[in-house]
């Protein structure tokens, strides 16, 4: 079983997934592998994954072909679902057990599908699944917090190419969703205004780093993007949870979303690319488990972060905590901005 | 120039250091270029770098050849050295000028030296070159830190193979090396006691992530490693700053990085890796710029970190700041710890 371990200095949670017997010769680079025979996460090869969590289907049992959108447990799991969480001190220093659970959301049976090019439909059945599989994993007492993510092509991490999402759910907030919680609330404390909605506005005023917006979204080039083509997709009225959009939100998202993809994918070839969704973490005042965010994060504002992978962190960034950014976002706006291909619902 | 601007939400500063007419395809991958014809960093095309800043040498004058460490502006500056340093606000959104000093520390004359097989006295005045230049920085006033950085190989960012490090100074205190400032002073309000010796009086009696240990320095594998095979330097003994070492000292840094830096390439073939220098800022008192850190930190405790390029980050250590390491730090300890060659001081 894995172990979270917490940095004492910059109170960084480390999960230690140790792989039995792995050796430092385990470490040799491997090629990525875009081959579809074998893949499991095909349409057909249901039995060779984990057994399925949830699954949106035209037909047949579960793990059975007949699915559009499917959830399986990773079968590499950073954190194990079962188990108790039990914390524990060695001296100074903090662990726990690494009980979380890790989940891969299979987003079409066919491998050769894209987000960008999926149905509108497809997609929001997509985010609807993320939803679902957050609110499941919220009734866990063991768990603070559930974050999404998705890793595209080898170089950000992807190690199998049929188009998934991943999720993990944690015992603790995390490092920096913390931040961005304190840093709403204490604006919060001080106008009683959400600091994101501020931000929008002024940002939607000068109008220099807006990508893209629709009825319900925003794209954002950040002020202080840290890289290159970075953007964040912001709900344009104030919410704290993505799990409550409705239908039209959901719709609306999914416009964006396949617009910024769209565009990487014309603008910048195709690259490699990841997203994370940021939104408040599930902690009510539980017994036994009092803390600081023992309240709803009402004063959040969740949003999407999505980045190509075009530069290399390096000795600067990883000393400081500071990046460099090679383009300026208001040209990473222009550039990302223009209109480059009219339909984009064309299935491939 | 380039500018600074801090991310509003996580108080985070960010380089905007765009160069002219950038387009997205300039970030097609490029080849790494291990050639050592036409190297600007090799000893006789001194002309090919900008004017040296420092140097030590067995002859000749400054930009020619007869030097064993060379220190020159970097040609492709993230800062600027030149110019004010001006704060500005645009609505909520704070922003700098881009000064600061970006030096490239060129190791050896010859294109195929590496680090690890130099001579130990050629690293000592490797080391105190990093010394000199960081003191010569903090004679100006506008700068606030000053950190040094060696990223070896193309994978883990060097744009040249031949031996060199880095140095950028900063009009600011980054992120991370504020939140260990922090934790720091924080440790020693309440215990009146260095963090970093509680921990490392620990670490020394439990032996199970010490490495290395000469009179001076140990190495330790971090309990909460956020990478397979990241170290830590630390002197055994309490110092805030890097620069006062003496010169026992210099050889016994320079026989400990030697160590874990051949280790390194025996046990992990070779790898890409960045190294960091972690020391005090050189902030003291100044008319004009009153801080929270306008006191020297004597309470922090100097150190080296140093990972190899192994894992890939991707969208759950994005998202959540948060990391998982496939290898526990105890059997990276054993690895590393194990003697695996005995003479570590032939030139190759």
């Amino acid at each position: 079983m894995s172990e979270l371990r917490k940095d004492p200095i910059v109170d960084r949670w480390v999960i230690i997934a140790a792989e039995r017997g792995q050796r430092p010769s385990d470490f040799k680079t491997k090629p990525e592998q875009p081959r579809s025979e074998g893949c499991p996460f095909c349409e057909g090869n249901e039995a060779n994954t984990p057994p399925e969590i949830f699954a949106i289907r035209d037909s047949g049992p579960p793990n059975s072909p007949g699915w559009r959108v499917r959830v399986v447990a990773n079968k590499f799991p950073a954190l194990c679902i079962e188990g108790d969480l039990a914390r524990s001190g060695i001296g100074q220093l903090d662990r726990m057990t690494g009980v979380g659970a890790h989940e891969v959301i299979i987003e079409s049976p066919r491998h050769s599908d894209d987000l960008p090019s999926l149905s509108t439909e497809h997609v929001v059945e997509i985010l609807a699944t993320y939803a679902q599989r957050t609110c499941d994993l919220r009734r866990d007492d063991r768990f603070r917090h559930t974050i999404v993510f998705r890793n595209y092509k080898a170089e950000a991490g992807a190690s199998l190419s049929h188009p998934h999402s991943q999720l993990i759910a944690l015992p603790f907030i995390p490092k920096l969703v913390k931040e961005k919680l304190d840093s709403a609330r204490e604006h919060y404390r001080r106008k009683e205004r959400c600091i994101f909605c501020d931000l929008l506005e002024q940002e939607l005023a000068l109008a220099e780093r807006v990508i893209y917006r629709n009825d319900h979204f925003v794209i954002l080039s950040p002020f202080a993007a840290r890289f290159p083509f970075s953007v964040e997709i912001y709900p344009l009225a104030h919410a704290h949870d993505f799990v409550e959009m409705d239908s039209a939100q959901q719709c609306a998202l999914a416009d964006a979303l396949q617009y910024i993809l769209q565009q990487y994918k014309i603008t910048l070839s195709n690259p490699a690319y990841n997203m994370t969704l940021q939104t408040a973490p599930s902690t009510l005042p539980r017994a036994g488990h009092p803390d600081y965010w023992g309240t709803i994060a009402y004063d959040f504002h969740w949003h999407l972060e999505i980045f190509p992978r075009l530069t290399k962190m390096a000795g600067f960034e990883w000393g400081t905590g500071c990046y460099i950014n090679p383009v300026s976002p208001e040209d990473a706006a222009e550039y990302l901005g223009k209109q480059s291909q009219p339909a984009r619902n064309d299935q491939p």
